[in-house]
């Protein structure tokens, strides 16, 4: 649990007939405004990038990994520093090195939308298919038990803090190959549970991900799988349900996606190679 | 069930220590472009608007009802006409009567974000509360009966196409005062389906939304509520649970938020005056 993640509210709860005042934790949902800083010395450009609603705590996560699944930001040593503004939590600033151009243009649209599936505001269809920079990135001959796979949901609500207070949050977690846990973000956005996890590991030298486990504690949608390929992840277990693009775009990256992750069951999407059933 | 919102594709089902190759039945998500058409005839303007991830039926319904719940339309009447693009199903173009000028700047910011759970985009904090017109209606005297909102889910399933048969899509619905069914829309993204409801309403006539109870099949974020207050909705229930702010802008709004509703039990975060318990 997280005091700054969470909130205490008074509630009326309605049980049959009767009602009755009561206390009740909700997640906090509050605006994360992403500014990047980038250019010479000379010249130096300060661009809101993003407003996202999000869980406040890793903040600096979230922001490090949204630039990157995004495409803004190559490498965490583009980064030079990070810094909240000193009068709203709400506000962060990522200073990029003086020799840093960023791939602003990536984000640079001028109408989106909102969609609790992903890819807002690309302003254009063609745009969506945002590629990644690990789709070359060599194969390793992944192998994982199925038993091991089964595993995972109950190691995730092991390790989870905020949803079991509040029952509306979302939770991207990272596991090794033999199924160790490695990290685990949550946010009332699944994009950003991702985000977070994502910057989490850049931010703490962890730089391949084509040799983890990928467990999402919801639905796949098409833009947790781009987010995830953007960062060479191999290997994703929803425990919900997959859309149909989130499938076309795993087959496209190569990637085994596999959905409604039971204790004792689940359905192989694609990459059904990398499976090997106990 | 709607065959342009799902799709049937070959996977690999895992139970236990056996794989059986299996059909599974996944939820259609797909790019909608939606453009905008006004200004004078010496001068009309054509605007990409925005681009939704939302599973195919009901794109005009969508595109009205985002179209009104971001406040760039104010009324039905405003619309002159909706087409498709002749070689593309995701693009929709949607002509505004010529008199009309269209409130664009609402959506007019340079950078966005993704956030599935709401509010992406817009670029400044102090920008992210958009103002509803519906604010100052008259708010009637309305009184619901605990009884009548425990069956609201069970009337939700039974109404449900789409996520029976994928598990994985989401759904708004609309009800009388009398916990009469008037209306349901699905989507992979839980705005379009609330947009797609909107928009529904709107095109079939009903333009009254504050004596109706809105239903809705997973947790109530931020923009849930802002997109019901910008329709007057007074009445929300929701199944899952309510973000912070999501509570904060019911009780700004002065709605009834219900969250957690069970077949015999619910939260009321706000508005609890508006429940009588039976």
């Amino acid at each position: 649990m997280n005091d700054i993640s969470v909130k205490k509210i008074a509630i009326n709860r309605v049980v049959k007939n009767q009602l009755n005042s009561a206390d009740d934790i909700v997640a906090i949902e509050e605006p994360l405004e992403i500014r990047l800083v980038y250019g010479s010395v000379e010249n130096r450009i300060s661009k809101n990038i993003s407003v996202t609603m999000r869980t406040p705590s890793n903040d600096e996560e979230l922001a490090i990994g949204f630039l990157f699944t995004e495409g803004i930001l190559k490498n965490i040593s583009e980064v030079k520093s990070l810094k909240k503004d000193i009068l709203n939590e709400n506000i962060i600033s990522i200073k990029l090195n003086e020799n840093v151009t960023p791939e602003i243009q990536k984000l640079e649209r001028n109408f989106y939308t909102t969609s609790s599936c992903g890819v807002c505001g690309k302003s254009s269809i063609d745009a969506i298919r945002v590629v990644s920079r690990n789709t070359n990135s060599t194969d390793i001959n992944i192998k994982i038990k199925s038993d091991l796979i089964y595993e995972l949901p109950q190691m995730l609500r092991q390790q989870q803090s905020i949803f079991d207070k509040t029952g509306g949050i979302h939770a991207s977690a990272l596991f090794t190959l033999e199924g160790k846990f490695l990290a685990l973000k949550e946010d009332v956005g699944r994009h950003n549970a991702l985000d977070k996890l994502i910057g989490f590991c850049l931010q703490n030298g962890e730089l391949n991900f084509s040799n983890k486990i990928l467990l999402l504690s919801g639905r796949a949608s098409f833009e947790l799988i781009q987010k995830a390929a953007m960062a060479g992840i191999k290997l994703i277990a929803a425990v919900g349900a997959p859309s149909s693009l989130a499938v076309e775009l795993a087959m496209e990256f190569d990637m085994t996606l596999i959905g409604f992750l039971k204790e004792d069951r689940f359905n192989i999407y694609c990459g059904a190679q990398r499976i090997e059933v106990a």
